[in-house]
């Protein structure tokens, strides 16, 4: 927390990786994403490819559609917090609603359109974190057929 | 129809056309897409910001949605359809899943992110359809406010 209460990027990320973890506990893909603006959540959500059948449902996009209807004066001012580097479907829909800023858990298990990102003057931070490693590393040597189908990726 | 009774582009880009129909009657925003491979429809949708209140269910991803989880060996054939060129969302969706060829009805009322689609060696096909531009033109001039938040432009 900050001094003034308000939640901070680690606080925020915190919220992403329980995301992550309730999507684990669940059967599902451990990825979880929070979109926030001034230190409060506007969505929380995290990928439903097991738990709904979706194929767009990943951490990022599933915040976003919790978040519901925002107008674009929102998304400017929010930051995409995700356990994990996004993939190019992700990294187009920060692009589509000029969010500006991306807080990423880690980059390792899975790096993601990010040069296209900041080509498009988006800055992405990268807070290295082991528990998102951890998640994912696990995940993919559990499941490896599963995490293909969720990058498009041939088995 | 082609000789053999299977669908051809015009024949696909109609279904997608219908779907737009469809969100328009109920009250949407009236962009449909269909994903297809060899000439069969693997799924239909269009956009769901109004109906469903989606922020994500766009003509091209709301047909991934109803197309269900798929192998990357079947995106690989597919073709995506959609009325209107293909924003950065749903741009990211192509190129997640490996979809080698997009058949648009139109961008003049929008262009999306067709660069990008090419750069990643994407084929891009504008049939230039009449229909699709008046469906877009007439809903833009009657809704520029849900079209905006649609692109995510300030209003």
């Amino acid at each position: 927390m900050s001094n003034d209460g308000s939640m901070n990027d680690h606080d925020l990320l915190a919220l992403a990786i329980e995301q992550a973890e309730l999507g684990l506990s669940e059967g599902g893909i451990p990825i979880g994403g929070v979109l926030a603006a001034d230190g409060e959540v506007l969505g929380a959500g995290h990928n439903q490819r097991v738990q709904l059948g979706s194929a767009i449902r990943h951490g990022e996009t599933d915040a976003l559609e919790n978040a519901g209807r925002l107008p674009a004066s929102t998304y400017a001012k929010a930051t995409m917090y995700t356990t994990l580097s996004p993939c190019h479907m992700c990294t187009g829909a920060i692009l589509l609603y000029g969010i500006k800023r991306v807080v990423i858990g880690e980059n390792e298990t899975f790096m993601g359109a990010e040069d296209l990102l900041r080509e498009h003057g988006v800055e992405v931070i990268n807070l290295n974190s082991s528990r998102c490693k951890e998640m994912m590393n696990d995940f993919i040597a559990a499941h490896p057929s599963l995490w293909n189908e969720d990058i498009g990726e041939e088995d």
